[in-house]
């Protein structure tokens, strides 16, 4: 995976345990056109204070990342910590320090050992490489059980140009559990503000999908940088080259999504809750919604058992309008309730299947209207209380 | 626990496993005042439908509840199967069909087995005793791991009445996993609309605090019936008699609550979250509700782990308006952060202590105005999974 333009590097700098990859730097080669999205939780870590002021200009050259401390809730020294390791990464690598992103993950409330990151800055400096991206994916980690990363390459203006993220997983991709970074490289041509438009837009087909609007942790973050080595000319504006981009940058972003989820933390089955035939967009959402994040449904799913009735009770207290008597399930094209009443064992049996394939599609159709909507999602397995339970120690 | 006018029984049924008790009866001497609340799901069971309808006119003789099935999702079948076997119920006690309040829990979208409960009823007629209160509690119980019950006395006109109620547990206090019964008998004397009005002013000191309006299950139920034996003038309207049961009711209701969460699914430690210093009853609620059903906090609590940083995380998107900087977290009187920073590690050790003894309060100060709620709620282990997983099997 090599973006024109970027160069990066991880090393173990002590934050987590010792000799783990646990800090990443990406550098660009000039200072680059950038975008970013934040949590929109009350509580917002240092770094996300410091990269969204940062970021108001719309460029930026550097980010550097820590996994296995969140840098939440450490007042005015998490500040002074982050833009302390800033400072040093701008001075090793001679750029302006305001163009330096900072990111965290992992613990709330413990102070950032901020000597150990601006000790293990030279390495990582001398480190820096075109090739880099896959390792700075494993170094963002907490409890991701494996690196996500996607690219997809296109053309604009008869240019060939390269968008690749990397994402750190959410654990588990409920309301209130996804800690996400995401960081997305291109060698494009285009201005902030359109960066930001198209991040805007890969929301609600990716990330927002998957952890729902304003329901986010501390630290939650999404940057963008374009390099425009690709040598297209600027995209300013809405049109067919805006298009191509939003559409390459919708890829990626919801493929990373979708690895986000596959990686939850302790997932065995991840599946897509589709719900058709809603009388109202809000409708649609939020029956999808409810039942995605029901942990008895999700708890069901782990234990391979096909009970629709949860499911019904699910979308019942949704607030989503429908008549029960008209409602139809189905696991992929295997349906287990029409006119609502169950088909019976023989439909379970082939329904049971479809969760054992371990990704799946769960088909809901309301037959009250023409609005759709989806979540994807997870179970809930004991793995997943057992990684909770125990984070800290 | 003996109510003068009320008769129990239980028996096995074969609707569980064979030889363990699923049939519950219940009946009055005579029609007694009786009133009830239900669950607001959008998909009702067909015992609700039936019982809603025949508490109209404020009277019942007898309840008749399974556990092992909730008779939701099947249909007319469902519907006539209850009907059939109130009627049947009705034609052993040689009383009207329409005193007779069908209840059941258990799976979901499984016909009932009429036939068995049919076969069962006039041996659980025959074993209907006046201290059967204990048994039925135990018949009514799914995933419930001991019975609850709960007896008041107290003094009305100078006449002793008592007030003795059953609570059939939820699972989980988790907004979508309360599948909860409860069932109340008195001999004082009050009109039915005195006892709607007091079931109502009960719930949110007792299960509403432990499970969230609206966010009910299919078969949700909680009847109160009162036979008038205890000799007090029957109270019609507001004034010392009616303050005095609706505190009787509130404490057999709150102590039924708090049984239901102690033995939520696999809960090993039960905690209170109280919210104070906020800006408005609304914020309160949001926040102590948002911080009670959060995977991460429960999972925290599992692992006897002081993560106030979870906490903050929940409060922040919560929706509730505080500044970070003002916010204090105590574990029983035993705080752990202040001015949005921890207090280190001798203060989470005290801290942990507290969660050590199982039962205690998160008390959290927002320190931004003067109100005030709580929740009642209890961790998340892997126990909670496992029991989920593995409900039908």
């Amino acid at each position: 995976m090599i973006v024109p333009g970027f160069r990066f590097a991880a090393t173990a700098a002590g934050i987590k345990k010792p000799g783990v990859q646990d800090l990443a730097l990406m550098v660009a080669d000039t200072p680059v056109a950038a975008a970013g999205v934040f949590t929109r939780n009350r509580v917002k870590a240092a770094p996300v204070l410091i990269s969204q002021e940062r970021l108001r200009k719309g460029f930026a050259q550097a980010i550097l990342v820590n996994a296995g401390n969140a840098n939440a809730c450490n007042g005015p020294q998490g500040l002074a910590t982050a833009r302390e390791t800033c400072r040093r990464t701008a001075e090793l690598l001679n750029i302006p320090e305001r163009l330096v992103l900072p990111a965290s993950t992992g613990v709330i409330g413990t102070p950032l050992p901020g000597d150990r990151i601006t000790q293990a800055l030279p390495q990582l400096v001398a480190a820096l490489s075109p090739d880099g991206l896959g390792e700075a994916a494993r170094a963002i980690m907490t409890t991701d059980t494996r690196p996500k990363a996607s690219l997809v390459q296109g053309t604009i203006d008869g240019k060939k140009f390269t968008l690749a993220g990397i994402a750190k997983g959410s654990g588990m991709i409920h309301p209130d559990m996804a800690t996400l970074l995401v960081f997305i490289f291109s060698d494009v041509a285009a201005a902030p503000k359109v960066l930001k438009t198209l991040l805007r837009q890969a929301l609600p087909v990716s990330f927002n999908r998957i952890t729902v609007d304003g329901d986010t942790s501390t630290n939650d973050t999404i940057l963008l940088l374009a390099s425009g080595l690709a040598g297209n000319a600027r995209i300013d504006a809405a049109g067919p080259a805006m298009t191509t981009l939003g559409e390459a940058l919708n890829q990626v972003m919801g493929e990373l999504a979708w690895q986000v989820v596959a990686d939850g933390e302790g997932a065995r089955h991840v599946y897509k809750v589709v719900v058709k035939g809603a009388a109202s967009l809000a409708d649609a959402k939020k029956a999808a919604m409810t039942v995605a994040l029901s942990p008895l449904v999700k708890t069901a799913i782990a234990g391979e058992d096909v009970n629709w009735g949860r499911i019904m009770a699910a979308l019942g207290r949704s607030g989503a309008r429908f008549n029960p008597e008209r409602v139809e399930i189905a696991f992929g094209a295997h349906p287990v309730m029409q006119n609502g009443q169950g088909l019976g064992p023989e439909a379970e049996a082939a329904a049971q299947q479809v969760i054992k394939s371990g990704t799946f599609m769960l088909n809901i159709q309301l037959n009250n209207g023409d609005c759709a909507d989806y979540y994807d999602t997870c179970d809930y397995t004991e793995d997943y209380i057992r990684i909770n339970a125990d984070y800290r120690s």
